[in-house]
This record gives structure tokens, sequence and C-alpha cells, in this order.
């Protein structure tokens, strides 16, 4: 995570903050309350709080509001104390960070309410900013949904085009079987019934339900649920989440929640403060 | 960029691409068309391209839409060739790269038909992505917006809380003035006409006018325009914005082009494909 | 894998090869062929030419001796050209790899030889050598075993310390279910008949049964083949192995094919040649 | 080193200990035992206990065998206590470092041994393992041999193949001697006593006697002891290490205590253990 | 800093410093003064502490002169207590960049006070040793000078060859104002008063008077004082400076205080100490 | 190099060169000559061209002068082509380089030619600017001198801060005798004929004469000639380097080639040219 950190920081702050420098004495010391400014779940506090004490180990942080938790426009969330310089120098990093995952979790979060008590799951995909996808399947977690694989390296989801390289999906699923390691499962994209069955008969653990319609969806549960997780994909909005979820399918994956976000909004104040003695920290 | 591509590659391919390696054989040569899903404005598939080509340098591409162009739903908007797994292998990724910087871009663009004829022009804020900002600026650029500073070294922009550490707006343009080298500009953020007066006499370059009611604006144009550079800031949303701009403005800067953006849409397909003959390419 | 070699001719060469500088001219060229001086079976010899490669795009190579095919002492299985600054300063590090690799491929070849007919598999651990691992599990699929997981973050394999901490082995399989994302398959070592029931009625994948005596491993088959994969492990020698892979468990792993391995003889011989005419090439 | 050690960890654990993040709670605490469960030479414990410290500054140790001590089976060798995630995570890579290393150190000893009060000494080659040479080396001087030339960098060693580039030995050695810079020695591989006679004439420090007999070497002896260092090398065995040194020889150095070295057998055993109160630590 | 200092420190010490580990104890503890040898600026001392941290933690420094302060023959400027080890190891690279920077400073300062009462600022270039920039415009800085731009992407400097390129000094400067971000300065580099005139009613913010005659820049001075910066360069020596102050330029930049600096004499002397004990740091 | 050029560029292109990118048309062709104002010794040449290449694969250079060969005023030593922007924007790298580097070829040639017919030898020693150390051994070189060790890692030199920690003269060399290997040789600095007959006694292969008179360098030439090389060290300047070399030592070492070089002036113009047809490159 610290490296990740400070590569952020080295994009914003490059060859230095010049305004900071020119005006943040080194003996300033300042208080910093972050507050939500839109209603939002809370998500990279302590990771924000990080990247101030990369800048200064003097930094210290009050945590207002637990990851995972609803905070409402007006709230401060996080409260901060350090060198003047370090507060400012690193704040637009921090907030970025903040507002884009406390984005992500709260976006999960809408689709989680959205399905509760269906049972189903739901799960983000691949579809994320470069650079940042285990802070974003990170946020969906908080958020109340579940990862999903993190790359191509821990799972085998075979797509429409690895089955045309294949020759067939039963060839797909048993070459996979055979040269992928015995701890990886393998999960198959199908588009119709007919697939469905060949994929299971050859072995897959999971299917894909791409683009189905809600019939196909209740088709794919009444003959497979129990014998393999049913996962279902494909233009799933927050109006037809619902109705998806009441088929009965395990888990229905977006991109959305990680590709299309808006960030939460949250604001810094900054306050000149006198610097805590040493005898006392 | 290769360096930063590389990066983002590892990210998603981590220990191996499993699936790949398992179903595309290294004699697979493939092509695959790249669909617009929904009407964007075309950005980062130059950079998309040299994703494959990281991958496999017998990658080649057709690009079927210029950069900054419109593209409708169901236009290719590119036509790549080559080895099967590495089109594979990289496809999640330079389809993030697509579909977010097509994003930002076709967002930028919104904003600035909104202020056509106006004069006024949209700029982009710090607020990104971690690790995405030289290609959100750019793709800003490619929406026809400009890119404001890259970071906090390549220019010098005074805001509330710098103020606060220097004691003044005077005081604080003097002392940047002296410390900091002398082919930056001075920026100040100012919210009344009063700031505005003090960081002008001071000597700021430009006034960043946040949070201005549209009068507001107004009377800081009639003042001030020709004297410095007049940016307008805060709650710049696509119903707002020719308003602002009308107010006569220079730039109207937005963190919503690159912090909230919606995914452009956009598909791959794959078909197997003979491999050219060597002799000819 | 560039990388990885470029870290270590690094080592090898550090701030340049002293006596090489000295003695070859810039002009030299010459051939190289590598001579098999024990009985192994190849492996890593693609990666051994990437190195010279790297020192000089020049160097070509003649594969005469395919990955995983049998080379006898005396048996030439590479010939290299290129100029003679390259192939003196990369032939260590060349030599290292293909000597190492070949140790394992060969080592795992007899386990996989000793097992024949009885459908079990010989699969490797994590017990690797430092920055080899990649290269090692190649290696022991080279050799005819199969690769186990490659690391941490791509299986769940809990073992009698991660039990001791979740409190029981129910506990500690139904945690990892809802907390690992759903393409990984769990694993869990068990030392008897009691423990491995407890594993499979709380869903475990695999059992990893961990030192057990043949009769052992006889009643965990009869209870438990092709409800979940059965993997044997533990004091797994040449001498032992078919004895084991006869109670008709469908894995055995074994740390020895990479932590002791016997490096495989190969030895590199140079002659001074032509270089050849630009135009030929 | 950290930075090796960090490689290190990030080969094993990637994306994430899946495992233990499921099992292992953050304020769990532990202590963990190493035990040797064979005949070794201690080395390596302390780069071990780096490897735990590098994921958590809380951990501690005791080190219960010094380096270069023998540890019969049963002993324990090193005692560890810390966050119960970080002792779970390190685990595998600490493990495999201090079965190497102390593997390297045990064959090593065993060489020293055979030779014990004929004065040569027993060095290391350049024949090891990618990326694992300083700390390989570090383990033969553990074991009680000497190091030899690090790389390429830090020594002037002429081969067979030097010489052919330089045309002959004479050549080679003066060539060597106007070009390498003056601190290094300058040693000459050859494989006769004409070969021998040539490169002491021609000003080589050193001899390197390579796959000389017995006879031979006992002639390069009475002619060249005391005069240039004498270094025999080439099929050196356990069986003939010790008459390979009775003929006088200053140096035997031999691949095989790095390059074929039996992992010694070290285990952990980890049990739950209540955090030390910080006022004690 | 720490990254560029572990990289000088690499560059001296590389595999190890085969001197200080035969010789030094790792109980040893030493006391070292650094002394001037020569009247010089004093520069970079606390980058040199630094240093030997980074070799130990234990290591403690006495600021015996202040940064930008005269030291004269004689005087101890620094005193270091810590490990032998790390005094000796890092003492070389430490004392190198002491000498470097405080000659940069001394340099500067020389410029400076030549000028003195003039107005004129002197200031530094891009002509400085590679991987060395930011240190020395620092030195420039603690001498006197202004740092001028850090690098191409902090201001816009328009030279002769652009000039070429962009067809006339008009274009160049309209086509900077419109491409390059708004808080960036556009200087362009002229050679007559007719380039000086396009230049500044094309809307330079600076001009760089180059190789121009006393009797130009007193020219320029006249016309352009006031509304544009005006900056001499070329053939800038200690001797002629003043003149070219007095023509009422306000910056004078030159290379020679970076690119050709003698080194400050700085010696280091070391003394064997009893180790503090522990309860009194 | 290709690593330490790209961070040299890194250093001064930052995010970008802005100038550049505003001003030069990606079709865009142009020449440079290079062109030396100074008599110099030329050094560097090869490598400032890769630093263009670095920047594009089409740039193309004619050598006009090779490394070592003095050039005179006005005489041009460079033609470069290539695309107009990489020229520009790698211009200041490449020369800040090649005035760097001609400088210390100058300087070094300088003092070689003052010891002409006496065979004593100009040598570097570690003074040297951080991140530069190799290419100015280099340089050294090139203008007739030896390099010397290049780090703390491949020679022992013994200073008088290492004595004092071992005890004396003679444990020092013992020790080092025993611990470093044994392809190095030993060398130790003496300050009179005592510390010099005990150093030699002690089995030193090399004695540093440091800052004796001639009449203490006669007498340590007439007594150790011949049995150990006699280096000569302590203000060596241009004026006494004759009379030191007259001595009869075998090698006179100065940092001042290194640490204070005044750079060598060379100029570079660019002119707009059509582009090589591509058939015919």
């Amino acid at each position: 995570m610290d490296g990740w950190l400070l590569g952020a920081l080295a994009e914003d702050i490059g060859g230095g903050d010049v305004t900071t420098e020119c005006l943040a004495g080194k003996a300033d010391y300042a208080r910093v309350d972050w507050t939500a400014k839109s209603s939002l779940v809370v998500c990279g506090l302590p990771v924000c709080f990080r990247t101030f004490e990369l800048l200064s180990k003097e930094c210290s942080a009050l945590f207002m509001a637990q990851e995972g938790t609803r905070a409402e426009p007006g709230q401060v969330v996080l409260s901060l104390a350090g060198p003047a310089g370090a507060l400012l120098s690193g704040e637009r990093v921090a907030l970025n960070i903040a507002q884009h995952l406390s984005g992500v979790a709260t976006s999960t979060a809408r689709f989680v309410a959205a399905v509760e008590g269906t049972g189903a799951r739901i799960a983000a995909t691949r579809k994320t900013i470069p650079y940042n996808r285990r802070l974003e399947k990170y946020a969906v977690t908080v958020g109340g949904g579940v990862p999903h694989r993190y790359g191509l390296d821990d799972g085998v989801l075979i797509k429409d085009n690895h089955i045309a390289l294949a020759g067939s999906i039963t060839q797909a699923v048993q070459r996979a079987r055979s040269l992928a390691h015995h701890l990886l499962k393998i999960e198959v994209e199908v588009e119709n019934m007919g697939q469905a069955e060949e994929a299971v008969k050859a072995g897959a653990d999971l299917l894909l339900l791409d683009n189905m319609t809600l019939d196909m969806l209740r088709e794919a549960v009444k003959t497979f649920k129990g014998k393999v997780i049913l996962e279902a994909s494909g233009n799933v909005t927050i109006d037809v989440v619902r109705s998806i979820a009441e088929t009965g399918v395990d888990i229905i994956s977006t991109g959305a929640i990680t590709h299309s976000v808006i960030a939460a909004d949250v604001s810094a104040r900054l306050a000149l403060a006198s610097r805590p003695e040493a005898g006392k920290e």
C-alpha cells in the first residue's frame, strides 16, 4: 500500500509542492476536518490517513466514522492533525482516494440494498480503473458486495472468445481442468441453456449467465441451482437488479459499481493549531 | 507510457492469464473488432493499441476513428489483429482504458458544447483518479477542454488554507512571488470582491473565483477582465455552466469531468484468422 | 521474464565483466555449443537464450533438444552464435539457469516415472528457492508434474496453524467460504480421518493428507475419493512414492523436487567464428 | 537486504495471503518455534527474522542458536512472537531461506571438515542459484569456506574461452594487466604444466588448476607454491576432496556446495499467545 | 531524497564495503569531525547526515555551521557519531555531496556578491550535472541565487531552434499561449531588439537576452523594463557580471555556477569513541 | 546505460517538454550540428547519441570526431538527424553529458601530458559526482588516465581511519588478507617510511603515499619500487604533478580531474530538414 500511495503522491507533487513550500513554515502545525457533503458510505479513510503519514510521521488522525458506515452531509468523518505542510501537500491525493472509494462503496451499497433478502450477492468485475483495482474491490466489500477474482491469475473464466479458440465448451473446460492448477475453479460464460448444459456436463464449477432474460435466468436456476454457482451479468442497472436477484441466481456482477462511479463529496478545512508537547504524545 | 501500461497489465495479469494460457495455442492468430455501444467521443485508442503491442510485437491495428471524433452505437472504432493470446490477455486492460478515457472526453465535450460561442474554456482540475492524471488531462483536451496545471509543481495556486498560513492574501502572494521561480504564474482562490481586489493588488496573475453567484462573477469580470485571468469554479453542473460562461469569465474548471465519469461503452469481439504471410508484412 | 533475467545478469555482472572487457574485441564473433554431461531432462533453454539476447540482439540460437526431452551425456543441446563478449558475459548466468531448471525437471521426471500407471500426479509445493518459483514450477510441468498454487493468492489452503486460529476446521472452512472469492477452491490439511470428515462436511474441495500411513491413505481414498480431491504429502521419497500412489490418491506433492535439486551438468565450449554477412541474416 | 526480502515476499504473497486474511483476526497474537528436523549448520536466522519484521514491526525473536553452530534434530533454533497474520504470511518464505542457507552451510561444513589440517580452504564459485548469490556466499563462509569473487566485476579470471579470444595466455594476461584496474588480481585457468608456466611467467597472481590429476596437482604445487596462489577445481566430491587438499593446493573450489544443495529440514509450529503489554515491551 | 541517497550509496558501496567489513567490528563506535580546508559557503550538511542515517539509525549529528553561512579553513562544520562501520562506509558519498554542493553555493555567492546593490538576481540554468539538478538548484538558493525552472515541464522557454520550427516568434508565442496550461509563463530567447519587440508584442512574459552587448542590454532595459521580466545570459563571467547587472536587467543566469564548479575542500577525521548509554540517548 | 539515461531524461523532462510539445509538429524533421567552442578532448558522444535514440528510434548520428581525439573551437564533432521533437527534448541532457565528460577527459589529458615520459600513470579516485562515477571513470580513461577501483567492493584500500579501528597496520592487513576474497589486492595508505615498511612487511600489495614530500616519495621509491605498486596522492596540481612523477612512483591519483571540472563548451544548432525516404534508410 505504501508503494502505491507514494506513486500517487509523486503523480501530484512531482518536483515539489511549490505553493506550500513558499507558504507553510516548517514549524506550522494545523488541524484539518474532513466533512461529508453528500450522503455516502465511508470508505478508504485509513488509506487516506496513511497518505499523510508518509509525508510526515508527526501526522495523527481521529477516525470519526468507521469504514462501511453511512455518513450524512455535514458530518465530520476524519479529523487530522500534523505539520501544515504535510496536511496541505497530501490533501488532494487523499481526498481523491476518499471520494473515489466512498463513491464505489456508496454505489455498491445501493445495489446491495436493492437485492436485500433475495440471497443474491452483488459482485465486482475486472472493469476497474487502471492501478485502482485492489482498492476498488476493497470498496465493493465495504459496500457489502463481494470481490470476484482479482485478476487473470486467480480464477478460470472461459468466455465466448476462449471457446472459439478451443473449438467447443467441452474442449475448453477439459483443457482448463487438466492445465490450470487444482485449487482454481472453472467458470464458463454462457448465453443459452444449451451452452449451460454443455458447460455443466463438461465439469464447470460456475456459470456466468450473460445477458439472459429473466425467463432464461429462471430456467437456469431451476435446472442448475445447487449443482453449480450461478452468476448473472450484463445490463445490470439499479432498476432491474432486484428482478434479476429474484430469479434465484447466486451472484449478480456489474462493472458499473467500479467503472462509472460518482465521486462522493468530501471537503477539507484547515485551521492553524499549536503543536502538542512532545512529552504528551 | 510503456511503463504505465506495463503496470496496468501487471495489475490484471499478475502471475499469468490462466484461462488464455490453457486455451490459446501459440500459433492461434485472430482479429478483434471494437464497437461503440453508446454515443461517445473517441479517446485513447493509440494507447490501447500500445497495450497489445507490449504483449506481442506481432499485433497490428487499423484506427477506424480518429481521436476526438464522435462515434455512434454500432460503429467499429478499432480493428486489431495479432496472436490470439495477446489479444485476449490485454483485452480487459485496453477496454478499461478506452472506456474511461472516452468517458472523460465525452463528458468534457458536453460541457464544451454547452459554452460554445461564449469564449469561456472548460478546464480540468487535480480531482482525478490516482495514477490516471496524465491520461485524463489528455482526454479533457481531446474533448475540447484545457488541462490546467498537471500537479503541485507547475503552477502556484494559493487557496484559503494557504492564506490562513501566510496571514493574508497580500503576504501569501508576495512570498510566493519571491520564492517560486520566475516562470510560474500565481493564482489566488477568492470568495468575494474584497479578496479579489487584494489579490490583484498584491500581484496575482489569475483569480480562482470559488463558488461565486452569477452576480458576483459578473462584477468580477467587470472589474478585472483583461487585467488577470478569471477562472470560475465550484458547483459547475451541465445545467448552469452556460450561465457561468456568459458572465464573461475566461475559464470554468470542474472536477466532474474526471472524477465522476460514466464509462463509454465499447465491446470487443474476436474471430480466428489466418496469420499474414511473413513476406507481406 | 526479461526483467527477471536482467536482475540475474546484474547480480553476476555488477559493475562490468572486467575479464571479458579486457579480452574480447568488439568485433569478435563466436559460436558456443552446450553439451549435456549427465543424463537430464532438458529445461529452460529458451530462457537461457533470452539471457544472451538481452546482452546483444545479434545473438542467435539453434535449439538442438526440445524442452522436456531426455538428453544423454555428450549430446549437444543448444548451439549459440553471436558477439564473443555477449556469449562470455552471459555464460554463467545462463548455465546456472539451465542446470537448475533441468535439475528440477529431471528430478520431477523420476517421481513421475515412479508412479506411472497409477493415475496419481506429482505436484510441486511452495518450498522453492527465493525468486525462482515461476521457473521452478515451469520446470516441474516440463518434467511431467503439476504446479499446484503459485502463491498465497491463488488458492486457499488451511493448515493446522490456521485451524488453531479459527477455532475449528468447520469454522475455518466456513469463514474462508464466505470471505475468499468464489473462483478459489478450499483445501484443508488433515492428519487423521476425524479431521478429514469434519473438513469434507464443512465443504472443503480438497484434502491435504499430511504424513499419513499407507493404511490411513487407503481409508481416506475409500471414504472420500470422487467427493473431494485427495492430495498426499509428507516424507515423499522416490522409494515410497509408488506405494503412496497405489493407495489411489489423486495428487502427491513434494518439496524435494524444487528445494533439494542436484544441478544437471551442462558445459559450454566457445570457438571463434566469422560473423554472418548482414545481407544473409 | 530489505529490498531482496520484499521481493521474496511479493513472490509468495502476490495479491494477498487469502487464507490468512480469512482466518487470522487482526488482534490474534502468536508464538512460533522453529525446530531442526535434521542435523544442520544454522544459517540465515537473522535474515529470516527480518522477513517477519518487514510484515509487522511488532514481531520479535529469540535466537536460540548462533549462526554457524550445529543444531541437532529436535533442537529449537528460533523462537518468534508477533501478530499471527504476519507469522503465517511470512512463514514459507522465511523457512525457504533458512532451509536453503542452512543446507549450503551444512554442505560446506562437510567439505571443510574433510580437509581439516591440510591448510587448504574450501571456496565457493559463481555456480549459484539466480538472485541468491550474496546469501549463498554468506552461507559458505558460515560453513567455514571462503567466498571467492562475488561476480564478474571484482576479480579477473581468464578461462580457456578468454584465452582463445586473446590468442595466447601471455597476451591475455598482459592485456588484462594493462586494462583492469590495479587493485584486482589476475587468475588464469590452466589444464597442464605448460600453460601454468606461461601464465606465471606472464604475471598471473593465481592459477586455477582445472580438472588436474593428483599427480599434476602435486607437480604444480612443487613448482609454483608460494609464488602464486594455487586453486584446484573440477570434479571435487566429498570423497576426493581430502586427497586434493593433501597435494598442497591453497584453495579448492566447488559448485556443488551452492548449486546442488539438500535443503536442511526445519519446521515451524504456531501457538496462540497473549500479546505482551505495551508498557513492558 | 532517501531514494536518491540510496542510489548514491549503491553506486559507491556496490556489493559491499570490503575494507570496512574486514576491519570494523560491529560494536565499534566512533566520532568524526568534518573540517573545512578552504573558505566555503556551507551547503548540504543535512543531506550528508541523512546519508549516514540511512546506513545506521544510530548515527547522530551536531551541525556546527548553518546552511548558507561562510566557513573558514580549519573550522569544524559537522560533528558525527555512530557505529564506525556506517561512518566509514558512507564517508566518501557524503563528502562528495558536501564538496560539490558547497562548491556550487560558494561559486553562486561570489556572483551574488558581485552584483550586490544592483537589484539583479543570479539565476541557475538547466546546465547541471545529470542526477544532481534538484540539489544543485538548492545549493544555488543557499548561495543567494534563484533556481529558474527545474525542468522542461514547469515553464515555457522558446529558443531560436523552437522559433525555427514555429516559423516566427509571433507564431511560436501564440501557439504556446493556446496550448500550454494557463499557469505557466512564456519566455522568449532574443538576440536583438527587433526580436525582442516581436516577442513582447506577441505576448511574452519574459525575455531571455542572449549574448547581448552591454549597450544592447541597456536599450532593452530602457524599452521593456517593467513590462516584461528581463533575463541576461551568455558569457557571464565573474569579471563582467556587475557590468551586466548595472544595465538594469532583472535576472542574470549562468551555467558556470553548476556545471564548472571547484569542489569545496572538506576533510573527515575519525576517532574511536565509547557508545552512549541507551538510557541517555 | 539506457536505464541511467532514462533517469537523466526524466530529471529534465519530468511531466513533459511543454515548449517543444507546443511548437514541434509530429512530422517536423531536423538536423543538428554540435560544435566545439573550446579546445577539448572529445568524450561521451556515443552516450549522447543514445540519449536521442531513447527518445526516438528514428534518430541517427554521424560521429565527426572519435572519442579521445582533440577538437578545436569551431569544429563540428557530432551531426544528428531525426524528429525535431526528439532532438529538442533531449538536447540539454545530452549536452550536459558531453560537456561534463569532455571536461573530465580534457582535464585528465592535461595531467597525462604533464607526466609524459616518466612512466607514471594518472589515476582517478572515488571523488566523483554522485550518479556519474562510471562515466567519469570512463572519461578519465578516454583522457589517457586509469580508473582505479570503481567502488568499495572491488579493492581493499586501508586508510588511517581503518588502521585506527584495527589497532595497527599489521593487524589491519592481516585481517583483510584473511577475510577479503583472494582476487582482491590490498593497498595501504601511509604517511611516512615507518608505516610504509610495516605495511609492506604485513603483506600489502600497494602503498598509497599520502601527502608526502618529494624527498619522501624518492625514498619510498628507492626502498619499495618493484616490490609493491607505489601510488602518490594529495595536493596533486598541474604545477607539481611532473615533479611527483619524476620521483619514480607508479601511479599518481587526483580527485581534481573528476570533482572540479570545467565543462567543455559545446553548442548545438538545429535546422529543419526533409525526412529521408523510408526506402533509403
